[in-house]
């Protein structure tokens, strides 16, 4: 591996060089003995074979689309993508100062944030067992910084709880520990498990919990020197005669049991949020940037498509300008790469057969609102020492997230105000955009006051507003996956769709990711075997 | 706060800008009304008034020596500081290729990393809450990143655990937290607990239980959906019709009971382990190299002190060169900070009186080793999807650190490949470097059998071989602290000690300076009363 030692190929990926140096066969052999790669679906894909001029028309340029055009410019295939916004990245989006935004209904949003500040109203992390999503990131130089998704310093509040004073992230936790372990360990010490725990574990047992909760040497979860190593002090050790440290006082358990406010706890330990996270330097949009450089010059923007049709030899797509109109053109290809999400492509003129279509009618899309919020200084970490991480509320914005970069810069700071799901992502989005920052900074201003005094301007991205998706991503019920799913990811005559509704990983880029790689290559095999 | 509007002045810190213009007192004021100023000993110092020409002499250019004589310097002292080593920093140290070390018995080690390449062998962490490292790092410009602390991809590891098959955290967190959730559960579900829980907080119990616990409707933690959407599946969700994903086993609590892995999962939750952590780029020794920048050049290098001695008016003391000896020089000045080890200061000449005497003897110091491996690559990214954090092992090493930054580079990386405490860091310091090394690979490979075929040179770190510290931080005992924490503190005619040994924070970098500030300050206020 000694071009570990030239920084010039520092970031090219290692199973890249593996796969052109010697073909598929090698690199399947490497990923086969990576220590993740049975648990993972996630393959490089190198399709060989000559596809003998075959073209492919791609509609839509989102990661699925951009990663099908990647994959098949690189094996031969003609390609054009068509993508309705002016932009490429669909919902992999980053929204900077200077950039407007005009959304279904016609509110234009200008945003105003300071240079260097973005918002991600897409997708904002990478969790790492993100495979696909992280060797594009690899092979095509998209550095990736931490996203920190758990701080212990950040707040969880109810409105109902504790007066509305909201709450550090680590009383909760380690208090919720804390009692479980002693209560638990009371119906171990009263033998009240004896029949289902042997009497040699229940001695193991209760160590660990004595360990794992901070428990006195009497099973206790009591105010002292072991709570406060977890849940913090009333005033830190210092330095010096005066440094002497202050105990804290646990919140009891019943006032903790009716907060309510131990619903947020387990969300760091679920697989998609658990730590490490990534996310791209700058914005998300440097995937779909990266991406696009490579693809090339095929990429045609602001083609609103409106009717897709095919026979036996070839795939016609009429479109025209997103925004101006003006004559239809039409497109044509010997196969068409479909990654229009279905809440608009139910809408759109398609022949395919019953099964695909009927799957295209049969998914919901979920609502959501991002909303962004630039203030003059960042007072959550100057003020609460909060660096990154997200607060959660049971207001109408759910959270709050911090930025995960720039720690400690003195200027101004965008933070991420709101992010909703349901029901009061429409309540949110059936406002005007302004009234909606304008929410987002009364309810966050419950969790931080300074909203008030430091608040700057914002930017309200409302998911079934946004003319290329209308939606957040699709909404599968388990009785409409057994239903439709599989008809939806059939090649259908010259068609075949991809984008993260057609995977197992819905709202996620590497959904997107790995659903185009599986339909090229199916489609790959489809044209070798029809030569 | 229309400074955060121009790039230049975006990392100079709030607090100073105020306390430049505005005075102490504006500053303090500040301070205070910050939501942490009530827990955090810490407040930026600025010393006011006049010294009239004072002069203070400072041993040592660790961190403590340093923020003293940037403070000193400030306000207006004639400062001058002696440092053993031919570098500042104390054990805020980096050691990069090209860099060698010579340790007490002889030792030397010429580091071979690749050059961009580093290691720290002592503080490598900063906590969230550590508020003056973050405020002198913030003012001096010394950039942060996020330090993983809990990587739920890494390895827990024992060797008579599992054959000595490493297990993903992921999995020991969750099925300890499950079966935790299961047990609490059935004892309360059969009215075990009535005693101790109220009936309305039983049935909340119960809900949060599931939640956390993530056990199904009837409270079972069991294998399914639930459960994988925490540990991981057997094969993770993928995209098209294949990406079907297959739901993965739990450990039975007893296998996870006997195998100890638990002994771990705490780590992380401790205060001083609570993400967000951070490390400076590039090397611990960035925040040194800040401090000597400002504090200037009055610090004398390769200077070994041989005794301290005071009268009435003045302290001098005598040094010589650390590694050619030669003639004795002398160094005096009104006032002494000294922020030498105790492990050392108790072996020299210094005339203070019995109760600091008694106090400077009266602390061991703790046992440890870090040792530095450089590989052909980053196997642990790439084979094992382990981007940062720490794997945790029973084998002496203790545990593996991976570097928290570089994600995804294709060329070689250095990892910590053995970090012990007590006995295990007392068997590893005996040994030479090179065996020490050698054993750390050994010992790894059981971890990561890769070490075999990738491991190129690493270089080991003991601390009690350490010339200037002989030994890695000053071990209280509560008794030690009670019989002689405060005479340490006290300054004794004109002599004052600094430094995390005189802290309530041993070990961290943050004890260092708020012991410094402390000093300082105390100083300070003994020099304007006795003028």
């Amino acid at each position: 591996m000694s071009e570990g030692a030239q920084p010039r190929v520092r970031r090219r990926d290692l199973l890249t060089l593996i796969g052109t140096m010697a073909g598929s066969a090698v690199m399947y052999q490497a990923m086969a003995s990576l220590g993740f790669a049975a648990e993972s679906p996630y393959r490089p894909v190198r399709l060989e074979g000559d596809p003998g001029g075959a073209s492919v028309l791609i509609l839509g340029a989102g990661l699925a689309g951009l990663v099908a055009a990647l994959e098949l410019r690189r094996a031969g295939y003609r390609v054009e993508v068509l993508e309705y916004e002016d932009r490429v990245g669909g919902r992999c989006w980053t929204v900077r100062g200077g950039d407007h935004y005009t959304e279904l209904g016609g509110f234009t949003q200008h945003c105003q944030f300071e240079k260097g500040l973005y918002f991600n109203p897409g997708p904002w992390r990478i969790p790492y067992h993100h495979h696909g999503v992280l060797d594009y990131c690899r092979r095509l130089g998209v550095a990736l910084e931490p996203f920190v998704q758990v701080n212990y310093n950040a707040f969880l509040h109810a409105r109902n709880a504790f007066d509305g004073k909201p709450q550090r992230f680590r009383h909760v936790l380690s208090d919720f520990h804390g009692h479980v372990a002693e209560l638990l360990g009371k119906a171990i010490g009263q033998n009240r498990l004896d029949e289902i725990v042997s009497r040699e574990d229940r001695e193991i047992l209760l160590e660990a919990l004595r360990q794992w909760g901070a428990l006195d040497r009497n099973f206790t979860y009591r105010p002292g020197g072991i709570t406060s190593e977890r849940r913090g002090y009333e005033r830190d050790p210092g330095g010096g005669a005066g440094g002497v440290p202050e105990i804290s006082q646990p919140i009891g358990l019943s006032d903790l049991l009716r907060s309510g406010l131990w619903r947020a706890l387990a969300t760091g330990q679920l697989y998609e949020y658990q730590t490490p996270l990534f996310q791209p330097v700058g914005g998300m949009d440097a995937i779909a940037s990266a991406l696009a450089r490579e693809v090339g010059d095929v990429i045609r923007l602001s083609a609103k498509v409106t009717s897709i049709r095919q026979d036996a030899q070839r795939v016609t797509v009429r479109h025209e300008h997103s925004r101006s109109g003006g004559d239809p053109q039409t497109a044509s290809a010997d196969w068409c790469i479909c990654t229009i999400p279905l809440s608009i492509l139910s809408q759109m003129d398609i022949n395919v057969g019953a099964p695909m279509a009927n799957a295209i009618g049969a998914v919901p899309y979920d609502a959501s609102i991002k909303v962004g919020l630039q203030f003059k200084r960042r007072f959550w970490e100057q003020d609460e020492a909060i660096y990154g991480g997200i607060s959660y509320t049971d207001l109408p914005i759910s959270l709050i997230g911090y930025p995960n970069t720039g720690y400690g810069d003195a200027g101004r700071g965008v933070l991420l105000g709101a992010y909703a799901f349901g029901p009061y992502a429409y309540e949110f989005t059936a406002l005007p955009p302004d009234e909606r920052v304008k929410r987002a900074v009364e309810w966050g201003a419950q969790v931080h006051p300074q909203y008030r005094d430091e608040f700057e301007n914002g930017i309200a991205v409302g998911w079934h507003r946004v003319p290329g998706v209308n939606g957040c991503y699709g909404l599968w019920t388990e009785e409409t996956r057994r239903l439709h799913y599989k008809n939806l990811c059939e090649i259908d005559g010259r068609i075949a769709l991809a984008g993260e509704h057609a995977s197992y990983l819905p709202a996620w880029q590497e959904g997107a990711v790995l659903s185009a790689l599986d339909t090229v290559t199916r489609l790959h095999q489809r044209v070798l075997s029809s030569r």
